[in-house]
């Protein structure tokens, strides 16, 4: 009697634990990390971190964007490297470097498992002007993100990055990339 | 002997069972599901998509905002439809669709059960200028979201909408929303 | 019967012992934290609302912003009192007050232990115009914050205000402070 009373509460409990995930595969965990990922990965953008660029990419990662595929860390790093994305502003006679920003916002991120989509919105701005006081606007759009967790870190396999201000890689007028 | 494996096996899952139910109940996991409805809603808006803008909102949900209050998730979609919260932007000839786009920042959220309160930052943005090549700048405002949790779901159940840009429904000058 | 339900009692309590360990102390709680108390200081700060400003420093927190060091955490409550930080615009005549904003993004965060450090994109704007219709942008940069843990609630213990647009305290043409 006892023993049944036992029993039965641990087949309740495992009926629970097959229902429920444990804490460490828990959404927030998830979105903690990539939202900390995708900080990471502007940081780098904006102040030229080729290194820590490369580094928010799986091995085998691929960046999307309006001038074509670039796969792979290694051809990721070399891409950052080169200068060709994100050019460093040059100073005016007598003033300091001006930068170039990259702001994201209202992610939307579904975890399945080891995978996870993302999507965020960006928008660019600088203060290269004669002034430097305030930012100016520039380009904006969203990222749509394929993510993997690797050796418990997540990293994006893909990032595909939509523009608003370019033909062809523009979402207006489509439908909701979201759910 | 028989008898100790079953207690250690039950020691384990319940162990395992009440850090599910702490975690499933946590602030992190809480915050992480409602800033998740918040961009949600944020895609549904900009990209047109009534149901799952209705979506976000609890049955008899309700936005209040400066044209009035929508109650109940079914009169909001029709709000949405209808196309007058967020109208389109017509393209200029030979341009492609100009997006309107909403973000939010600085969310400040109190959770308490199964009820929770949040406050966040919005402001909106457009390039339907005829380069479509950077943001212009429109409305900003802040939220003041109440929310339910109902079958393991955050909800809307009230998004009061604050516009600094609308006389009666702004904020400036008054007292902190926040604590 | 009676020393199954002791055991039984003993097991729950020691799964939630075990979940102050497992969750309290994991990235996601801390994380959610951390920006939520960020969310709190700018509201504190664009509402001018003294007390809640200096509540998210420790009692010895330090401010280093432009005009030097405020440090203790009454000293920021009077700096914030004082209105230098953060002056109220003076509406214009038969208009309702403009409203001065910062908006925060893009937060890296690294957690050891009870102490934190976050890195975040910060910009400024205002309606502080004629037809207070829409958001004219200031000045922009980054904060870095050193956190602690104390009694379970996270504390500025430093925030170092980075910004772009004055020499000195600007970052552009320096290397990634993040990670």
């Amino acid at each position: 009697m006892k023993n049944s009373v036992v029993i039965t509460v641990c087949l309740i409990l495992i009926g629970f634990l097959a229902i429920n995930t444990a804490c460490t595969g828990s959404y927030a965990e998830d979105r903690a990390a990539i939202v900390d990922l995708q900080g990471r990965y502007l940081f780098a953008l904006d102040f030229q971190d080729a290194e820590a660029y490369a580094s928010t990419f799986a091995e085998d990662g691929i960046i999307n964007w309006a001038g074509g595929e670039i796969i792979g860390r290694k051809a990721i790093y070399e891409f950052m490297s080169s200068g060709t994305y994100n050019p460093a502003s040059n100073a005016e006679e007598g003033k300091w470097p001006a930068a170039s920003r990259h702001f994201i916002t209202n992610q939307v991120i579904k975890v399945e498992g080891n995978k996870a989509k993302a999507l965020t919105y960006w928008f660019q701005a600088t203060n290269n002007t004669a002034d430097r006081r305030s930012m100016v606007l520039g380009l904006f759009g969203h990222y749509e993100d394929a993510l993997a967790k690797i050796d418990n870190q997540w990293y994006f396999t893909k990032r595909t990055i939509y523009n608003e201000g370019l033909e062809g890689r523009h979402m207006a007028g489509q439908s909701n990339p979201a759910w």
